[in-house]
């Protein structure tokens, strides 16, 4: 398999325009996803960079090709693209992209699947070219990594919001808490294992400040019940990981 | 009040330490809470940064003195010191110390109480040759705080925690996320309001997503009920935003 040189882009959306600017040294084209217009069949890569409820139907109006047809979404099975006849693969950056915001392409993880080796080969060659971080996973693990990422993103932003709103009823700007949060980010990397550098009152069993903040939480009925489940999960999970040690 | 300039640090542990790396252009005496040994009662300020279940008896111990005495404590409460017979306050910096590991001082808030507005002026300013943020709190407020910490952070890496465990179990490192995970504090902290900027399928509703997710989780039976709780509490928030909104 000769090297991607020449790329098309189907999409027009955040991680379309992504990743045209990672592929700054690549002849890259974007293309407008309704209707394909001058889309280069005869291109080594097409990448449909489009939402996951539409990657079939785009890739049925592909058409006659040789190129390698892979698509970028961290959920959709890799075999949704069988029927294109020519290699196909997948292309998943793991980021959240915004318009305007300018990231560092080379910290971004690509997680690479090809329905061959040699398209495996040649995506994660070309996925090289932008990051340091690529690996090669098939269709379950990217939908664990997805799972994770859950847990990881979605969970922990909606519990800054919680602190956020308890914080704003007191007048406490959410950034006073940035430098912790940076810390405790940074030591859970450093750490490797998360579970391993918890702190706080459910990890230590301190229950006066467990009650004193559940009492605080009285006018907040939502966030109170978290607090609880959330501390009952952390003082589970301590235990089961002190009896696994013993 | 003249200003703050010889400084006594009761402690030994890493809040002791760094606060005296982060006083460095002060005369500074770091002192062992349990003799005392060398305390300079005639300081400006005598700096009580031991654990909160020390703080009552090292202040008994201090005695006769026209210093400032004040605690370095989260979560308590001013008057704890209010038999010290000079004035009192509170001088509590939010961040989680390590030893060895170098901090930005400036970064870190420092939440100030005093006792009396002589003393609370002279705890900022002394705060402020530390660090840019520095706000007045009183001991109510540096409670609320604290629990958003354990919402923001405590929760937060128990979630992080969850993820790994995952990711552990299919071989793929948890620095895999961080990338993903920096942007998402980015850009919750950008928007000042979490909520606002919630992704994932809880929020969209994406019910297909959800069933999946949970069907991968059927070996993790304490990840698949905070998974369930989590989702469901995110959507009963949004429920609720678009209600205020409407």
């Amino acid at each position: 398999m000769s090297e991607i040189k020449r790329i098309e882009i189907i999409g027009r959306g955040n991680v379309a325009t992504h990743l045209r600017n990672a592929l700054e040294n690549y002849s890259v084209n974007l293309i407008n996803p309704h209707t394909l217009e001058n889309l280069d069949r005869d291109s080594d890569l097409i990448l449909i960079a489009v939402t996951d409820d539409a990657i079939k139907e785009v890739s049925n109006k592909i058409g006659n090709t040789n190129a390698i047809v892979a698509h970028t979404s961290g959920t959709t099975p890799i075999d949704i693209l069988e029927r294109v006849g020519s290699p196909y693969g997948v292309f998943y950056p793991l980021q959240t992209f915004s318009k305007d915001i300018k990231l560092n392409y080379r910290k971004i993880p690509f997680f690479i699947e090809g329905a061959d080796n040699d398209t495996e080969v040649a995506l994660k060659s070309l996925a090289a070219h932008i990051s340091d971080s690529v690996y090669a996973v098939d269709s379950n693990k990217r939908k664990v990594l997805h799972v994770a990422s859950v847990f990881a993103c979605n969970f922990v932003n909606h519990l800054w919001g919680a602190a956020n709103k308890i914080l704003a009823d007191n007048h406490i700007p959410f950034t006073a808490l940035t430098p912790l949060i940076e810390e405790t980010i940074r030591k859970a990397t450093a750490s490797g294992e998360p579970y391993s550098v918890q702190t706080g009152p459910a990890v230590r069993g301190d229950k006066a400040t467990m009650s004193q903040h559940l009492d605080m939480l009285r006018n907040y009925p939502e966030l109170r019940e978290l607090y609880s489940i959330l501390s009952e999960s952390i003082q589970i999970t301590s235990k089961n990981i002190r009896n696994v040690r013993n």
